[in-house]
């Protein structure tokens, strides 16, 4: 097979659910928009009510009816995008909780879905979703009368505790909350982690969910392995892959495996990164390819039939690093043609 | 609906394959690994046989697998990985055509399945698949007698038409084949283009099939359509974003969009990335989110619904060079998100 291997650990992303669980007296939600960061919504869902967690957030309507299949009755499913236009029977039919993000979705929503419950968002300085704050004052009062089951914002800069931007948020958030009736909450995973004043009655962890930084203590969620196609002696003056980029100093033994950037292996990864033969940390060279990647594996003493791109080596962040990216987007460009394999929680 | 629209114009497709075929006097076939590059291998593969096309190319068996099922029996379908362990069941299931790799695949595969058709490919200097020099001379006969049913090597340098590699690989593919019985094919888009001396028996066009360069009168394939979430006045000041990386310098009005880097819409290319809100071009402002984007719409008349990404304003090849990539990592990044809506050939 030149198929490659992604195997996902729910165990570990519950156990990660469980360790951000404890940090806070609320409540812990579970966010699993954009298929669970690429690691399987229906699944990874599941994992989490089995594990305690009774409220999930997606990005999108779709994506919540996908959450709803997997769950059945019972768990709230939050919409971050709220309710637009033409949303109404996806809402109603799978019992989602759109997170009201402007006056236009209000009225929307009390118009198509009258007593269907909702909740809403609030910008506290991010400038992303939900409503400013004056026009929060206008709607204060009519919305908090129609009992919203929450009402959230979100942090710009959680990620780097010393930033002042938390501060600025939280308080604007308390300015525009303190005194209501209805649960509130700001902070996803990096929130979280900068302590009690930020958990209000609910958090949302994502990242840390799924074995990322700023949760230190995460435990690694996915690990993939991509099978060597062949391997072969370079002299001195060839280059290997498009373009010509690498070209070998000395003789050189060079593996080509079987993925590339069409499997979400990003592209521009390619001068800095690596993978694992065993032990043995490897260099890529030449550019990825759509398919196949070539790796230097002089170094290799037993050529393995695998290589590890993801695992016990080698962490999403540091393939992030390699990338010039954020190890969120390493999970969330993980290919459709990996065989996935679920280990359970 | 929070949803984005990817359109897929399978008629552009057919009639970029017309045009590639119309370039040179063999047989032209078709490449539709990577999921038809991101587009849908099924659908893709049952337009272009309709449209004429007789062999297609995948990465792996599995894909072959779907291509077969998409198109039933008749048209050949190869596979660039080769015969990989464990590859012999859907080899012969889905007869499925493997290129041949090496000694050990050519081993491989004459054990597993004795008598059912391969091709050979061989390395003429991009040193990442196909046979050496000196493993083709001591293979040579005995594959030839086996009457593989193609051989083929691939141009690492074929979108520079100047460059010096592709004249080098051409001798090298002459050397290594002159007077063979077996059909012979040696370039994909880019050596379609440098003309017929780099034709042979056969072209495989990937790209150019798909609307990218370097076939520059490709028709595009893809449009995008993004829902509007919301619309906000950003004061002097305000940041908009992750990481407070944009700051509002005058009064601006941010638009905020329901698709990101989980949709395939490279975190890198937020810099210098536009949409396009009916005829007026819209910077991007701040980092891409996974399922959000802020974008400054201050220079728009009537705010539309939708904006888009790609379309009749900007290619792939546009969107690349924003992201500093290639237009084909454009395509295969394009998420599983989007509803897919495609205008048949």
């Amino acid at each position: 097979m030149a198929q490659s291997v992604l195997t996902i650990d729910l165990g570990a992303i519950c156990a990660n659910w469980r360790a951000l669980a404890a940090m806070n007296a609320g409540e812990t939600g579970a966010v699993v928009k954009a298929n669970a960061y690429g690691l399987g919504a229906g699944k990874v869902a599941k994992a989490l009510a089995d594990a305690g967690a009774r409220t999930f957030f997606v990005a999108l309507a779709e994506e919540g009816v996908t959450i709803r299949k997997a769950l059945g009755p019972g768990p709230t499913i939050c919409v971050f995008g709220g309710h637009m236009q033409g949303d109404a029977p996806l809402l109603r039919d799978a019992n989602l909780v759109p997170m009201i993000n402007s006056i236009d979705q209000m009225l929307r929503h009390v118009e198509a879905l009258p007593g269907h419950p909702f909740g809403i968002q609030l910008d506290s300085g991010m400038n992303r979703l939900g409503m400013e704050p004056a026009e929060w004052t206008a709607l204060r009062e009519i919305a908090l009368s129609q009992k919203p089951v929450l009402v959230m914002s979100h942090l710009a800069c959680a990620d780097e505790p010393n930033h002042g931007m938390n501060a600025f948020q939280l308080q604007t958030f308390h300015q525009m909350t303190d005194g209501i009736e209805a649960p509130r909450s700001l902070s996803a995973t990096g929130g979280t982690i900068l302590g009690a004043d930020y958990h209000f009655d609910m958090t949302r962890p994502g990242i840390g969910l799924y074995g990322g930084l700023p949760f230190v203590d995460a435990l690694p969620v996915v690990s993939l392995s991509i099978p060597v196609i062949q391997v072969r002696d370079v002299n001195p003056g060839e280059s290997v892959g498009y373009g010509n980029s690498w070209v070998a100093r000395v003789s050189s033994r060079i593996a080509t495996i079987s993925a590339g950037y069409a499997d979400g292996i990003i592209r521009a990864m390619g001068p800095k990164a690596f993978v694992w033969a065993g032990e043995t940390r490897c260099k890529i060279v030449g550019r990825i390819s759509m398919d196949l990647i070539g790796v230097d594996v002089g170094p290799v003493k037993d050529m393995p039939d695998t290589v590890e791109l993801l695992g016990r080596h080698q962490s999403i962040d540091t393939l992030a690093d390699a990338a010039g990216t954020i190890g969120y987007e390493i999970l969330t460009s993980l290919g459709s043609r990996y065989e996935r394999r679920y280990i359970d929680g």
